[in-house]
């Protein structure tokens, strides 16, 4: 099996896993937070610079690989670690997200989906076939399967149709998958927010003996609660000996949330996202580093951080940069950005190391959100 | 005095000069480039990376840093070095090129010169003492004269008063100047393309005993023969024992072709400026990475070139990157353009050392430009 996961220890306090992932390029102490390199680049940054920051897997986008450069190309490349000069660990998605969230004029059907790239307008298609082809043209060390994600909110018949082709489509993964040895193939629950669904579709996508599961169809738009719950309803029927995954979760109260619901893995953009906006994540909530009142701050953006960013440059010389619409201030926000989930995700398997989860969770609430109920979480980031 | 030169030899074939340059911040080999950093930050680059390709000086601009953060902000911050975290040695040019070309409205007495922001439009003044005000607080190891620099072309009459008035400024510049000890103040000869003119000005401007002595008003949008010939009657006037700075000047042949005339320090925002336009500077020419037909090529930008970015990166993912509008892009090329024209000049030097700079010359215009004449040159860059 190209990837393995190790489970560690488990908190007492609270349920969450401690573990290791194996990969074919290292391995990952989970629970983990991949930054997310969309076009074969986490935006903004240098490899070297996510290796600094500790960062031992990133994730990256089939739907717009496969769009530009084409995976062809990355093929000749030799893949996608020596295309973008990446020797640890990546993720691909399956490109099912991106189809049905970014591309106009999609029709699906039981063989695949046809769409219009949003950049060309050109028609497309990606199948189950199609999106792990490209996938093990990409080479990366976990590939996801090709599934469908429903919206938010999205009723029972449809959410229950699509969640049997969902597992469908994974068989025909599964088949289609050429590289086994060198490649991890995670399976897709999906269900959206009906806890009988997600039951179903658990116990279907694990009927199916895969190196990993991820839990799909969250974090589209649904209050935090009920993805909390879907959570609840899920990992338990997930096997303990797997990695669990939570697609597209990133905000610092649903990574540890999640944790403690019993997941390993998460990405999201919103780290390097919300940076490029001049907005920062910081040990006592967030700041905008735009703001007028930074003009004369010497200080550093985040006191309590050691980042390459918090140790050489000042609120004023961010809010300076981000004026002047230079690019260092969006290398060095998203250097602070993703250097502090990777740093909280430390500190989450640190607390579960020492059985104290709970704990961690409460002081580090009471300090980003200036309490710890989610109330004050569900106001922002 | 903060700056003093050292020749330590001059080229028995060509007459370029070969010496060190000491500053508060450090000693720099000369003929040097300078890469600018306009707003306290060279675009796209982290001082590291500017250290790492071994540049000792960057230059950054009083007019742009008047405007936004504004001179008091840097003051407060500790001076510039502090501000940008770069603690080698820093130029900053006297706003006056930028006040004539910039901005909005702009009226000339003998007092200063009057204009509009071409940010927010706020009526500005900035006169010899002003300047020398903000450069002060800037803090940087050379400060320079503010001049008036006449456009190409501009008449005689014109041009020698101008080139009188930038005299009797620099009279002021130097009287105004509050920190001697720790900066060094440069004067700017002018006189246009008028050789009697710029003789006139080289022997005004050098009646003042200064740290070194710039050559102003080149590399406005005269052709390169006149620039050299401007040159030509230029720098023999100079002092022997202080460096000479060409302002403005970028291309890898007027560099080479400046220091055969006797220049000792260069800047331009070129290689910053294409680069982030995926043109850049190679062994053999310009190579513009967005073009089609290195969708495949996976060899490196510059096969004889050692840099970080030709190290790791193919054209084909540079290509991408450009195509995709990904900063890493704008990184990759800038950091090798830079490097290019420093590796450059650190083949100049070494020709100068060994009595060869006109066969360094020779070679490397047939190499790059595919001719030795002037011709290929004025093609471009
Ligand atoms: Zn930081
Ligand atoms: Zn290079």
């Amino acid at each position: 099996m190209a990837v393995r996961y190790e489970l560690i220890k488990t908190c007492s306090q609270t349920g969450a896993r401690l573990g290791r992932l194996h990969t074919p390029h290292g391995t990952i102490d989970t629970p983990v937070f991949m930054p997310v390199g969309t076009l074969a680049t986490v935006k903004t940054m240098s490899p070297e610079e996510l290796k600094e920051m500790g960062s031992g897997i990133i994730l990256s986008n089939t739907y717009h690989l496969f769009l530009r450069p084409g995976h062809d190309v990355v093929k000749e490349a030799g893949g996608l670690h020596s295309f973008m000069n990446w020797d640890r660990a990546i993720l691909t998605d399956s490109g099912g997200f991106q189809v049905f969230s970014l591309s106009d004029l999609r029709k699906i059907t039981e063989e695949g989906v046809s769409f219009r790239s949003h950049l060309s307008g050109e028609p497309l298609f990606i199948s189950p076939e199609k999106s792990i082809e490209i996938q093990n043209a990409l080479g990366a060390d976990i590939i996801m399967a090709f599934d469908e994600c429903p919206p938010y909110p999205a009723d029972r018949d449809y959410v229950k149709k699509s969640m049997e082709r969902t597992y469908r489509w994974l068989k025909r993964c599964v088949d289609a998958h050429e590289r086994p040895e060198e490649q991890g193939l995670f399976g897709i629950v999906q269900g959206g927010m009906y806890g009988d669904l997600r039951k179903e579709s658990a116990r279907q996508i694990t009927s199916i003996d895969l190196p990993g599961y991820a839990i799909g169809g969250l974090s589209v738009g649904e209050p935090k609660e009920l993805m909390y719950e879907a959570l609840e309803e899920t990992t338990p029927l997930l096997p303990v000996d797997k990695p669990r995954y939570l697609m597209g979760v990133g905000s610092p109260d649903a990574l540890v949330e999640g944790v403690m619901r019993g997941v390993d893995m998460f990405d999201c953009v919103l780290p390097t996202r919300i940076a490029r906006n001049g907005t920062t994540m910081t040990s006592e909530g967030r700041v905008v580093v735009r703001n007028a009142k930074y003009t004369r701050d010497f200080g550093p953006l985040d006191p309590e951080c050691d980042c390459y960013t918090c140790r050489n440059y000042s609120r004023a010389y961010l809010r300076h940069l981000f004026k002047a619409e230079e690019t260092l201030g969006l290398r060095l926000t998203t250097y602070h950005n993703l250097y502090f989930l990777l740093k909280l995700m430390e500190g989450v398997r640190q607390a579960i190391q020492e059985d104290r989860l709970q704990d961690f969770r409460n002081q580090f609430f009471t300090k980003y959100y200036g309490s710890m109920n989610s109330d004050a979480m569900r106001r922002g980031f």
